[in-house]
């Protein structure tokens, strides 16, 4: 953390000559699922202004494309075993680069605000003064059902649209019974590592093994997968993850192969 | 429409400027809410490809700064208490232009999968062997979060979220019963017009008065507007739209103003 304590949000203190006596700017950007393609203009534009970007793990490497020249980079994901950053010291990194008055872009795989730690950075910048904005950014959410080609909600099929964590399903003690009697599109994220454990909980708590299932593995990267499947044969271990990228769990009507799949 | 029966999606043959014998293509594009800052790389690259575009109301006049120079363009939405095409008839729309062979974007606000009708024009399009690709939007669901300056999960807080339809909610017999335990955000599309009736019906069931509530109309748009309360005082009628635009209502802790408000 380079902030020595000095500043706020009404006192700049020094900084590099540029901005003297100028407090700086967090774009906080999701930047979409996989490659810089769900990226959008106003991401794009924020991106394109920034003197420093702070990136993480699930950025396809094709980003770095869109960085602008000379713009400092700091890389905060966890690669290859190596310290990823804690969010605390990712807070203090933002903060500090704004209070030496340098626009940040702060790009965030998917949508920030969709188990992104959004929270905790607009909490951090708030109490600091620094001035921020949100970038809204496509989720995986809405980029997997796209890419699996099923919509999340369909008249007369699903008109609600439930999102859940695959690691609090996972938790000891997580009651599965409130989704057991969900009718519309049940979306996991960061269940792929555990999907036959969690399908064999909502089994167990009465949900329906003809229930559709489609998973989809490393949403708008090179290597995307799309498989569609039934919730009693995830249970079975008949859907598996087929690299270490981040996949999302569809359940419900909506997601069965014969309204989907490519043209 | 067009349709002569010829073509099918095996069929590529030549490709001359009237495309005979070729059959089209068809981008089904989630726009974002609003204005264009909200379209993604790839929705611009498809509409830049595109000879036909087909829109909707949802999208700001400035979308068409973004129009081919040249494209047919299908204006399909309401305006001024005019004809609008029903769905029927845009399906029909897409699939002739594209039987024609041409290149068509069809050019939906937010994202198609979410409350679009991107079903309808899927199935309509996979019954006539049409190629397409489902281009994922932003979706008003995380752009509005944004603008309000909230995540919709935070740790501790929310960890879930459910979508729902406020003319689902409106409809009598409407069971708000399950609504009154979720302890996620509760995220209302389409609920604007019949804000304070939605927010009666689930104290009526027993939810909390004192639960945050947030409202945001035009998403996106020149005339955003934000709005904090809870649902107590949106069921006395004391939040309320102030245009004719679609708004996103967020119910929950994470849409309380003292987590969220403009820097």
């Amino acid at each position: 953390m380079n902030d020595d304590g000095s500043h706020d949000g009404s006192n700049d203190g020094s900084n590099d000559g540029s901005h003297d006596g100028v407090i700086g700017f967090v774009s906080l950007i999701g930047a979409g699922p996989g490659n810089p393609d769900n990226l959008t203009l106003r991401g794009a534009a924020a991106l394109a202004r920034a003197e420093v970007v702070v990136y993480d793990a699930l950025l396809e490497p094709s980003f770095r494309e869109y960085f602008p020249a000379g713009a400092e980079q700091h890389f905060v994901g966890k690669r290859c075993g190596k310290h990823s950053s804690t969010q605390d010291e990712i807070n203090a990194l933002l903060v500090a680069q704004a209070k030496r008055g340098r626009r940040v872009a702060r790009l965030k795989g998917g949508d920030a605000g969709i188990f992104g730690r959004l929270g905790e950075e607009l909490s951090a910048l708030r109490a600091a003064g620094v001035p921020f904005e949100v970038v809204p950014g496509v989720s995986a959410l809405t980029a997997g059902a796209a890419a699996a080609g099923f919509p999340l909600t369909l008249r007369g099929t699903a008109r609600e649209v439930l999102i859940v964590n695959g690691h609090d399903m996972h938790r000891p003690g997580y009651d599965f019974r409130p989704l057991r009697d969900f009718d519309g599109t049940l979306v996991i994220f960061m269940g792929a590592a555990m999907l036959s454990t969690l399908a064999r909980g909502l089994l167990g708590a009465g949900a329906n093994p003809a229930a559709p299932l489609a998973f989809v593995e490393g949403v708008a990267t090179a290597g995307e997968l799309v498989a569609f499947s039934t919730l009693g044969e995830a249970a079975q271990g008949k859907v598996s993850r087929k690299t270490d990228k981040p996949g999302i769990i569809y359940v419900g009507r909506v997601a069965a192969s014969d309204r989907a799949a490519s043209p």
